[in-house]
Formats: structure tokens, sequence, C-alpha cells
């Protein structure tokens, strides 16, 4: 069930049977030159989506503006600051927590968001940890999720794109992101066809060492067919990791 | 064009005609007992894509948890804080007008936005208002328009649900969102068939005061083919208004 | 009775009969060729103490530096960025509230003020949104009101002015500062007689487009007899309505 | 010349002269059985006001609400956090530098603001010290001066009120008061005469300690011509210090 | 060279040598029955002090107390939030940049300080990226190494403690401390003999499960001369990893 | 007892014994031709360290960098902003109090950290007195001291270096520095003999004033043995204020 696509009784139903809940969490960032911009949003959505048609899932709308500060030298990009992102994840939390959710988990799109996150969630431990012993406030669980972090679509990658699966732009999410959205599919050569790898530190740095903007990359190889699989593969491993979290102590 | 669904060279290519960029505002907040949740994020987004079919138009990512405080009291209901909201579209604005774009048309599909909009505009040009004199920081124009300001959208609503309409949960945006998601539609009877009006201050105030969630409307009325009108009205005049603010000095 | 003119003996005394307190909002700002820079500070707390001879009424300090990012052009404006304006009146109201005020009433005289004067309320009220159902916190109310905003007002304007009163720096409320402070009557010609009028962003587009400060206004119109009157009318008007709002549930 | 009653142009014309302005800081708290709510606001603005007929002086508004957390146990009393007052200073004063002035005179009526106030200083100058060495920004000065720190005013303290004098609502700060507002004076019998003295840390301690609001002081001894001489003596002595640092290198 | 113990000319002459300085990163949190509170800013301190022993380097001080709030629970450990550490480490890097130094080498002792010390790189190069696209700023390096991230430390750890070193208040850890610091040394019987596993959120929750403090962990194995093993074995490679980063382009 | 050296389970004892800690603040900034950067957060520290000798007392880690804005014109000189080192402080005595700590003794080594220190403690009670009467909360003392505050310290300080003392690199707290560090004692002939006086804003203005750093020191009379014995005298003082503080009520 999307939460955005319910009404609030529904909501308050689905509290009787859990309090787990799902928050995509993605980006909006260039993704090389056939890549959408909105890759790291529309993977963890559209992965949550078909998770929810296999279990009991409440889906919160997706936190698509994240912490894409490196990419900023490319033109659509966008980013928070990660104290803006902090105090945004913060009062998301903090809304669900107040309906009585108290397992929350972050489905993420983009590697960018992992520091950003775990430091949000920390903020938000910090503001009870800081509290008196024994104080009278539930306690509260964030958990972060990768969507590719299942053995069985780290293992189709390495399979399906060996050494031109890369790190940013890879063919995997950009297959993800034509099976959910067959029209914007890009045809563009890719020169050289893998893209150099390597550190980098902020957007201009970025934009001189990666001059198209991917990482160690053949984004040219996503096929239509692989997201699909890509997207029952991920999403299969989600709604039992879901699953137990709900369940967990 | 969808921003989340160009790359970055199709960005740089449409930045070469047109300086302007649509960022539609929304929120995720009960709508009584047959309205979803994501209703104020749904409106905005779906009839900027309708508009981006009838003119040059590119379209942001949707900013879809708002400010709604006072629908906390409500199952589902999420919001940020005032300051975290100004600081949040001031990144939104900082990073968009990096690359270049100086008209900013926010399109909103929530009344509890508008304030912090309006304050997170003015954080945006005060930051550039206590730079010195003749500092060689390009002007930046932000604008807000809510999906019902046009004309022909405010005559619909008045004679098609006369005093049914109400403010909070109207039969206009359920509506919209019946069009946009027919499979989500909710059959639920209304009781009393106008909901009471009146002011409200927090949480609590609202929900003892609106116990339904409504404020005096009757969405019961919310047909699929009215909710296509909406959008085409809206569309059309908004794409308008879009082409002369993208034109305006 | 002001605030800063009683005894903490005497407010508590008057905490006895009413929890309602009027708090003066102005700014410190260009008011064009005639008018004094603090005019909207100037109004409000003129009008309150009279309004205070009027019925029962304790009258706060007024907040005199607002939000004028756009007059930051011309010497002498002053200005807080949203953000902090918002941390500056969550303390103010959190100060009345501890001594069990619980009915603010923001008496304001600068049309920039409004939306970050509603986003400060929502600011003090999500605080108490996204605590728990229930909390053990009493309900606060805060309303903001303009001096220009009672029907008798906008009638003499309209009848004394007429399309000469326009919107900043308008006759009026330069008339109610020279009836306030004869002294400091200024006489300047004004070239064109009547300003441009027109919509505007920073600092710098604003003093581009209205180059002496004024917008559709000639208030070289305003006469101390005139603001004698529109104090009357004002005052007579506000008493009213806070005596209603005190008692107000 | 007041600033507030001044227009724009006429404070162009006084940057022509000079760039040295004051700007008085006070607070809003109880002051004792007899004292005046605003007392700390009061003295600093009328000294200043008699200040700039003995010189050429522009005087901003006052700030009028400052750093007075120990005094929340009192009815009407008001504070800013510390954190707020720095923002707020930093943005009254960053306004000011805007428009040239480079000589920022603090005339402070409130203890319990100087440590905030220094920090406040140290935040703005801190913002330029990271800069870069070099960088094309003007210099700008900011002196904190309290009301009583000239030699005649402490002189004519020590010998009118001796031990009676004390630290807080003391005979002279009310003196000033009555001076300038003979309708409020308060008659109050003072129980001890003499207040008790010592340290403090929050509201609920300052109560406890100092059930009526006064430290080490007898107010009673408040006189209205005491209030002029003290007006005239710090005035006067205001006058030369600000003359000095218009023109300080 | 220790940055504390140097002149500012010494400093000067450094920066004709080196760009790169060396910052270690450590928190005040409970180590166990027998492990020291200082244990991860004692850690990379003595590691970087002994590889400065072994090439050109400078080491700034210590920032003490990092991102601790799980350890709460327990008494004497301290925690920064991790909005605050972003803010601190913000200007500690602000600092040293201001005076050209480019190449920050973050040696960290605390696994809880890592995404929150990556957050802090993103906000400072945020700052940068959200600036216009060739503005005239240096680049500047931020990296981020553990004392124990290179292979022959870890190679002894677990050659030497095997399944008894776990994750917190580990042997290794407790060692270098005990060598450090010869009479700090405590005796004290684990209770099991190896810690509990697991994750864990807030304070509470932390101390629920790891009820004395260790996760996973035998600290009684903590030895001297082991101690001084891992010091040497840090401080090498950690004195090679340094001056690659020093030239790094 | 070193707070950082001991385990939890032995601060735990002490809190039995006492709820008194001292936190040592310094700064680190440049001190002259032959003066360490660090002085200012060496010479508390080494004093609480032999106080502890003397008597029942914790110490916390040194805050080690401060409010130092005016010094970084000079290489090695680092700062927080004000708002920074108030939040820092903030979350320290957060997590000291906590554990039950209520008698925070601030130790301070430098001049410039006051202002800020004391609206810290400010802010820490704002938030206490802010909240409602009577509120469950326990009373929280702050004290600040800095190390040269003793009489017998300005008796020999001024006995031993006259008018050669000056205010910053002074001769006595270099002299303290060397007796706990004496491999860094470094020779350097100061010209002239004693640095200037005055005051001072920003960076640029400082060394622009005091080029090699000092203001109205010789701090070439700095000796070891004088060193040990201003560690005597203020350790001395120190313990026994150190043991009013924590018996106060």
């Amino acid at each position: 069930m999307l939460l955005h696509h319910a009404s609030w009784p529904e909501v308050e139903a689905y509290l009787e049977r859990s309090k787990a809940v799902v928050i995509p969490v993605g980006s909006t960032e260039q993704h090389g030159p056939n890549g959408l911009i909105g890759t790291d949003a529309i993977c963890p959505e559209v992965i949550a989506k078909r998770a929810s048609e296999l279990t009991n899932m409440l889906i919160a709308p997706t936190f698509n503006v994240g912490m894409a500060q490196h990419h900023m030298g490319f033109s659509g990009s966008m980013t928070l600051r990660p104290s803006t992102m902090i105090a945004a994840i913060f009062d998301w939390a903090s809304s669900l927590a107040r309906h009585g959710f108290d397992r929350l988990y972050f489905f993420n799109g983009h590697g960018g968001n992992i520091a950003t996150l775990q430091s949000a969630f920390s903020e938000i431990h910090a503001d009870r940890s800081l509290g008196r012993p024994g104080a009278n406030r539930e306690g509260l669980q964030c958990k972060l999720v990768n969507w590719w972090d299942f053995r069985p679509v780290l293992d189709f990658c390495r399979e399906t794109y060996g050494s031109a699966h890369g790190s940013h732009a890879t063919p995997s999410e950009v297959a993800i992101t034509y099976a959910a959205f067959p029209h914007a599919v890009k045809e563009t050569a890719m020169e050289p066809a893998i893209a150099p790898s390597g550190r980098f530190t902020d957007a201009e740095d970025y934009r001189a060492k990666f001059p198209d903007g991917r990482i160690g990359s053949d984004p040219s190889l996503a096929r239509i067919e692989d997201g699909k699989k890509l997207i029952e593969l991920s999403a299969t491993a989600m709604a039992r990791d879901f699953e137990a979290f709900a369940k967990q102590q």
C-alpha cells in the first residue's frame, strides 16, 4: 500500500497490523549520457512498489532529492546540504513516529546518501539518548538498506556486466529505470566504452575527472529485460527483509 | 520534459532555450475519509505533466512533504517544520540556480505551504539583498502559483460543487487524484454531508474541531470525469502562465 | 497597559483577568521620500496604545525590525532573514506562554512580515503537533491582524486617497506617523506624482523598479488630521477584535 | 537623529558625514516590585536621545528583548535564547554594514546582554576572519558600552545610593525610567529594605533566591530628579565617547 | 610536529614544505569494564605522534568528543549531536584551509564517527559545489582513515585475538591505551568472557543489550606489549599513507 | 582522576561521592614568536591535573579549539564560530548532566572564550527557564574560572613580569607550557621587547596592529622555574575553589 494513495483511516487500520513502514530515498543527479537524472529515486520506488505486492507493506513517498553535491557540475543535478537533509529526515521520522510507527525501513538508491542518512539516524537517537534514563518514550528503529544490497542482485550484476558495471551510472540502475519507463530509453554511444574510476571531492573536481558523469561503467549495456529481472530479484529479497524487520525486537 | 526522466545533456540543451523550470510542491497529509494522503502532491504533479505537453516546459521532481503540522492528529500525515522546509527550498533553488535557471515556477497544491514558501523565497533573496550593491550575481525570480488559482478552475468548482466545495479535502482535489489514479477511488459515506468550517491551531485542536479531517467540504461528490476536466482547465491556464513567466524580465 | 511600563506584580494581576496580549510587529525600512523609516513599527504601536484606552489590554514591546530584505537598496533599511525572525518570534511566544498567556495577538504594520509571521506560528504549533497526542500542554492561539485590515479603515483610505493610495509608502501610513510625531513631517515633491506599481524580487531589483522607494502611492497627500482619524478608526475596531479574541475558545 | 524618524534620503545624507550609528540594546524583564519591565530598554534609549541633541548622532531602533532567561520566573519577562540573539544582532549589523556603516556603537542597558553581545560581535568578525586574507571587504567596528559605564555616573550612584544600589532593579535605573515616564512611578514598600545578593543559574533558582526580583538594591529610593541628573550625566559622557568612536581608525 | 607545540612561524615554515595536516578524531565514551573512556581519542593520537617521527607531518589537536550517543547509558560517556559535530568539523577545516592547508587527513579512532565525518566532508564540499563554476577557490581534499584500516594491523588483531576481538572495547584498542598509559591498566574479570554481539539504536537499547558496554570482545586479553606492536604497525603504515596523500593531485 | 583515563564503573563510583566535574577549556591559536599554539589548552589542563592530586576531582577532556577568530591571520590558529561553540558546549554539558553531574567547573585558559562560554551557559539555562515552572528537572550549575583568576597568581605575575606581562602571549602562560613541555622551549628575540597594546576587531585588523602576534608582553621572559611555580600556585587555589563549588547549594 502506498501511503500517498491511502486515506488516513486506511493507515490507521494498517497500524493495527504493523508498525513498520518503507521510506524510499533517492537522489536527483546526473547519471551519465544515457541515464535518467531521477535514476536513484526511481529504482527504490519501483522495487518497493513491486515488493508491496508480495507482502503487507506500507510505502511512504520517496525522499527524492538527496545528498549529491559532487554532481553539481552537471546540469539538472540537485542536492541538499547534509545538514539540511538531516533536519528533513529528522522531521519525516518524527512525523511517522508520532503515529506509532517504530520500524522505519529506509530503502535507498544512492550511495552518496548513506553517510548522511546514518548521521540522521544518530541525530534522531541522540535526542533520545541525551534524555533521562527511563523516560517514557518508545524505542524507534531505523534501518538503511540499499536496493543492490541483496546477494541475488549482486550476483546478477557481476554475471551480466562484469567489469563494465562500475560505480556510477551503472548499467543495472539504468536498466531498472528503462524497465520502469520504456519511453525514456536513450541511445548514446559511450566514449570510452568504460568510464574512468577514482575518487573525487567537490563538483569541479568530479567533472574534471569524469567528464561525461559516469564512473567505471558502460551503461549502454542497459536492457529493459535485465531491468525487469533486477526489479524482481531485489523486490523479492527486500520483501523478506522487511518482514523480518517488522517483527524484529 | 520531466527533469528526472531527462539526461544531463538534455537539460543542458533545454537551458539553451529557456532558464525557466517548474517545481511542483505538495504535501503528505490526511484528506478526509475518502481522499488520498498524497492529494496535494498528486494534483500539481499531474497538472504540470499535462501542461508540459502543451508547451516547452521542464518539470523538477515534486517536493512531496510540505508544511502540514495541523494534520498530524491523523495517521499517515507527515510534515516538515517551517524552518526545515525553508532550508530545503533554499537548497533546491540554489541547486537549480547553479545551472543557470533563473525563473523558478513553484506550482503548489497545498494552502498550508504558502506562507512557508514565500518565507523561503525571502530567505533566498535576503542572502542576495544583504550582499554588496552591484555584486556580480544574476537576478533570480521565484513565483508561487497554486493549481486552483486560475479563473476557469475557480468557476468550475463554484458551478460544480457550490457550497459543498469547502477548503480542505475538497471534491475538486479528490476528483483530480481519482482521475489520475482510478484504482484509488474510495467510497465513503460522509457524516455530516458537509463538514464544519473554522480556524485551527495545532494538531490536537484541528482534530477536535474536524473529527474526520474535512473542512467545509463534501468530497463524496468527487467524480473522475470532473477531475479530468479540472486537470485540463488548470494545465491549459498554467502552460500560458508559465510561458509568460519564462519570458518576463 | 504597556508591558514595559508595568511591574511584574501588575502583569501577574493582569493574568488573573486575561490571558491575552498584543504584540505590535513592525519593520524598519525606507518609506519613500517623505516617509519615516520606522513607519511600520510606529503605526501598530500607536494604534494599539490608543486601543488600550478603550478596553482591558496588555501591550508587549514592539518587534521593530522585521522582514524587509527587498528594501535593503535604500539607506537605513534593516532586515532579519526569515529564519532569524522565526527563531525570534518563537522565543517571544515561548516567553509569554511560559507565564500563562495563551492568546497572542500579533498586530502587524508591514505586509512583508505576513508570510514569515505565519511561518513562525506554524513553527510554534509544529513543536506541539509533533509531540505525543494528549501531552499535557495547554493550547496556544496566535492571531495575525494588520492595522489596515478593518473595514472602516479600508473605506477611509479608498475614499480619501483613491488610486493614489498604492501599496508601499502609502499616504495613510505616513499620515499616521505624522499624527504621532508632528515634528517629523517632511515636505517633499513627488516625481512622478504616483509611483509605479509591480512585483519585485531582491533589493537590487526593487530599487531598479522603484527608484524613490514608493510603490503605486502619492504620500505627499498625508495629513496629520487624516492620521488621527485613521488611528481612531483602527483602534476602535482593533479593541473590539481583541476583546473577542481574548474570550474565544 | 532617530533612524526610524528619518527618511532614507536623510540617512543617505548622514552617511556623507559619518559612518557611525548607535544601537540601543535593552531587555524586557522584571525589575522588582516598583520597577518597569522595560527599564533596561528605556534607559539607553532615553539617554541616547538626549545625547543626540549634543552631537551629530544617528540612533537605530532599540533592540528591546534581550537575554533574560534568569528572569523568566516573574510574569512579563521575555527572553531570546543566546543563539537567537546572536543571529538577530548578526542581521542588524549586516543590514547597517550594507549601507556603509562601519562604526556600530551598541549602547546597552542590561548586564545580562553583555556576554551574548560580545559573542555576536565575534560571530560577525569570524565570518570575515575565516575568509581569505586580503578579501575586498571593509573593516567593521562594534563597540559595546553600558549606560552606567561612565565615571560621573558611577560616582553619582555611589554617593546617592551607597550600599542600597545593588545590582538588579537598582534605584538609579528605576529613577531614569521615572524621569522618562513620570506617570509610571509606582510606590511600593520594600521588604526587606535592601534585597539579598548572590549568584544564580536558571529562572527557578533566581526566583527562589530573590523572591521579589531585586538583587542587593532598594529601588524605593528612586527619585525623578535623580533620574534626570543621571540621564544628563550619562548622555554628556556618551556623546563624547561616540564622537571619539566615530573618528577612531 | 604537533601544531599545538609549534609556534606560528614554525607552522608558516611547514606550509612552505607541505599543505597536508593530520587531525586525530576520537570519542569520549565507555569502553567496557577495563577500558579507558578516552580510548578512541588516545589511539589515533599516540599512533599519529609515533608516525610523525617517521616522516614530515604536522598534527593538529585531537577532536576528542565525537558522536557517541549510543554510549550515553554508561557514566562518563560524552557525545555531540551529529549536527553539532558537522558544524565543528566545518569550522576546524575552514580554519586550516584559511592558512592554505588543502590536504586534511582525518585519522579516526571511533567507528561511530565515520558517517558524521563523511557528512561533514560533504557539507564542506557542498558549500563549494553550490558556488559558481570556476569560482576562484582552491580545491580541498579531506581523507578519513581509521587507525585499524591497515592490513598489518588487521592481520595482527586476527592472529592475536581471533574471535575475542569483537567490535567495541576490543583488546587491540585497550592494549594501545595501556601501552600509552601503563599506570592506567585495569584488571577486571569479564563475565561472560566474550561479550554478546548485535545491533543497537539509542542509549537505552544499547545498555539493555550490552550490560557491561562491550560488544563481542574480551578486552582482558589486552597486553602492553601488543599495544606497542600495534602502535608501531599502524604508525608505519599511516606515515606512508600520509606521504602519498600529501603528494596526491 | 582523568575522565578519559577512567573506566565507566570508576566514573559511576565517583558519582557516588561527588556530582562535580572539571572541564578544561582552551584554544588553539598563535602565541607570538616563541609561544606554543596550544598554550591556552595546555595551561588549564596541566594545572587541573596537578590540582587533582590535591583533592578529589574528576577532569573531563580539554575543549581544545575555542573562539579565536581574531588570531586567524597567523598560520596554525583555529577557531570555532561562537554559534558552533555554544552548540558544542551545550552538548558537552547535556552529556555530563545526563549522568547526574550538576556542578560543571569550566576551567578556562583563553580570555577570548569568556563571552562565548557565558553565552553557552545561558543557552543551557534558557532551555530550562523557558520550560514550565516546577518541571521535574534538577538544577545545574556552571562555573567559569580562568587559571589566572586567583590572587597568588596575579601577585606572582605582577611581581615577576611587571609591565612586560601584557595580555596576549604573556610570559606567565608561556612559562607554564615550558614547564609542562621543556622540549618545546623556543628561543626568539623580541622586537620590540614589549609588544604594542590596543583593541582589535577581525583577523586582518589584529595582524595589522600586532604584527608578531603578541599584545603588550615580552614572553622572552618565560622561565621553566616560574612556570612550575605558577602551576603550583594556581593548582592549589583551584583545588580549594573546586571543593567549595562541589559542596555549594
